[in-house]
């Protein structure tokens, strides 16, 4: 028993902190990640600024499609462009799968210098996209309001796009398993854009590939799935071996914790649009989401990545509000 | 009872069709909607073209925004921009009312027009943005993957935003009650937008609004709510007094029917990107979802606007495939 949930944000280094802000007008998006000094430093600001029960190694879920071959431009303000994308058979053959997990040992040397640097104050939490999220990307070569071409790619081409994630999720498992190796505690996949999917297609194109993911992960660290959007997986994926599930907004507390049952810890899911309230009314939603999801087999958190702007001192008032919160008798 | 269901397409008057580019290289976007004629011309063509059970007047939901006194600008390739937003009191206070509906004339001319032309041959659908939606627009000032600009303005100044949606709700009521009375034999409400609430936000700022229309459109014309992505609101739409609820792909169809009962029909919910499979395939998946749905109280439909690029012939065979729908005994 728990008196209280642990808390952590998803982003929870990012933006709306000056001290990242700062490092960002220094040095570019590839550089805050490829350099392990760097990226550390990211990591601790939250733990040292606002405070939360865990560190998340700064990074970003295109490391693997880089990695496997396929160009990366990080452009401020747009978000991410891949030059060259994957459309045809010859695409998915010319990504380079051997070594992929090899060239991202920028992210263990982070995580290693991370936990050192966090001397056990908090553990830490390392992180990868889920395959149909980076195939997404991929395919669609930029982000997108629905992912119209990635969609289309998978419905037209399944037998390719099984490929394309056959390949992505073996370079993410070895990419989890060395993460872990390297020092990572718990490990979360982000699925993003699995909210595109029908139920259909998701335990098409999405389940097994999240399946395979907790179950090679089994043994060595806690496994955090996250599939955005799709609330109608929530039951099932609560037996893939997962430890925990992240649910965004869009989705009761109490229907979630119906589905999913004693199996798994949720995760989430507070708006994070709601952090621009007053400090007293976040304090008071906090706690009305605790008391939804339950203190136990818990972890509150934002239901999507933290946004900018969000004043610093409402991001500490969400770390406190969980933090005194004591369940009512 | 019905052999088929009846079958139409959202956005079915639109950019994959040969006929609607001619147009829309001759003339702008608000040329096109405001010009009876040619707003006409356009509900038409699909008709002609591929064959549904219904025309749907040519138009765009920020019509109300714009009569409100908001100016709107649609950039081709970009969607729509409002250069003056809606942020504080007196932004609400300067919106423009009285007379809103009458400066939609040009709507309700091209209904007439529409009507006259299409001889009996089908029913003509008007249609509205659900007020939640047209304030994401209005306080946004254009589209956006997550509208977090109007979540936080509905969050931080509650009050502002259901005056806000209080006055959009004027218009749009006197809006559809007037496209009704030009000849609209059935109108439907686009709350594109409402999923990006979680249920609670969605019982605040979409839900009232939503029956309020449905609501004050009832006796005239059978009102479609077509609330986007808030599955969780499914089954208490059902009893607001709407004739049929609206659905996108990512709910599937036993569980919405589950969800409503026999009390609405359904309507929906093809994933768009599918109409790029062949046209075989596209025929089987079409018979696949309406055994789901079952071929009573319920309109063959995408579960979102049809897009660019979809080749003509694949629309057809969505359409033809419903046609020949018969069920198996």
């Amino acid at each position: 028993m728990v008196e209280r949930p642990p808390v952590w944000l998803m982003r929870q280094a990012g933006r709306y902190l000056p001290e990242y802000m700062a490092l960002r007008e220094k040095y570019d998006f590839f550089t805050r990640i490829k350099t392990p000094e760097l990226a550390c430093e990211i990591t601790l600001q939250p733990v040292d600024i606002i405070g939360p029960d865990a560190a998340i190694i700064f990074s970003d879920i295109l490391t693997v499609p880089e990695a496997m071959g396929l160009e990366v431009q990080m452009v401020e303000g747009r978000g991410p462009v891949l030059p060259v994308t994957v459309a045809a058979a010859k695409d998915v053959r010319h990504l380079r799968i051997d070594g992929a997990a090899d060239r991202m040992q920028y992210v263990y040397d982070a995580i290693a210098l991370a936990r050192q640097a966090l001397e056990g104050r908090v553990p830490l939490i390392g992180f990868a996209g889920a395959p149909f999220t980076l195939l997404c990307y991929m395919v669609e070569g930029q982000s997108s309001k629905a992912f119209d071409k990635a969609r289309r790619f998978c419905y037209a081409q399944p037998l390719l796009a099984h490929q394309l994630l056959e390949a992505i999720t073996e370079v993410t498992v070895e990419y989890l398993q060395r993460q872990v190796a390297a020092g990572a505690q718990a490990v979360q996949a982000f699925d993003s854009w699995s909210g595109l999917l029908g139920k259909e297609d998701f335990d098409r194109f999405c389940k097994p590939y999240l399946e395979r993911i907790a179950g090679e992960l089994q043994g060595l660290a806690p496994v955090i799935l996250y599939p955005k959007g799709s609330w109608y997986a929530l039951a099932e994926l609560a037996g893939s071996g997962a430890a925990a599930l992240g649910i965004d907004w869009t989705v009761c507390p109490v229907t979630a914790r119906e589905w999913v049952g004693g199996k798994v810890t949720l995760q989430g899911n507070f708006d994070p649009a709601k952090l621009f309230m007053e400090p007293e009314d976040i304090r008071r939603e906090v706690h009305r989401m605790i008391a939804q999801f339950g203190s136990q087999r818990y972890v509150a958190n934002l239901g999507h990545g933290i946004t900018p702007k969000v004043p610093v001192a409402h991001a500490r008032a969400f770390v406190d509000a969980v933090k005194e919160y004591r369940p009512k008798l």
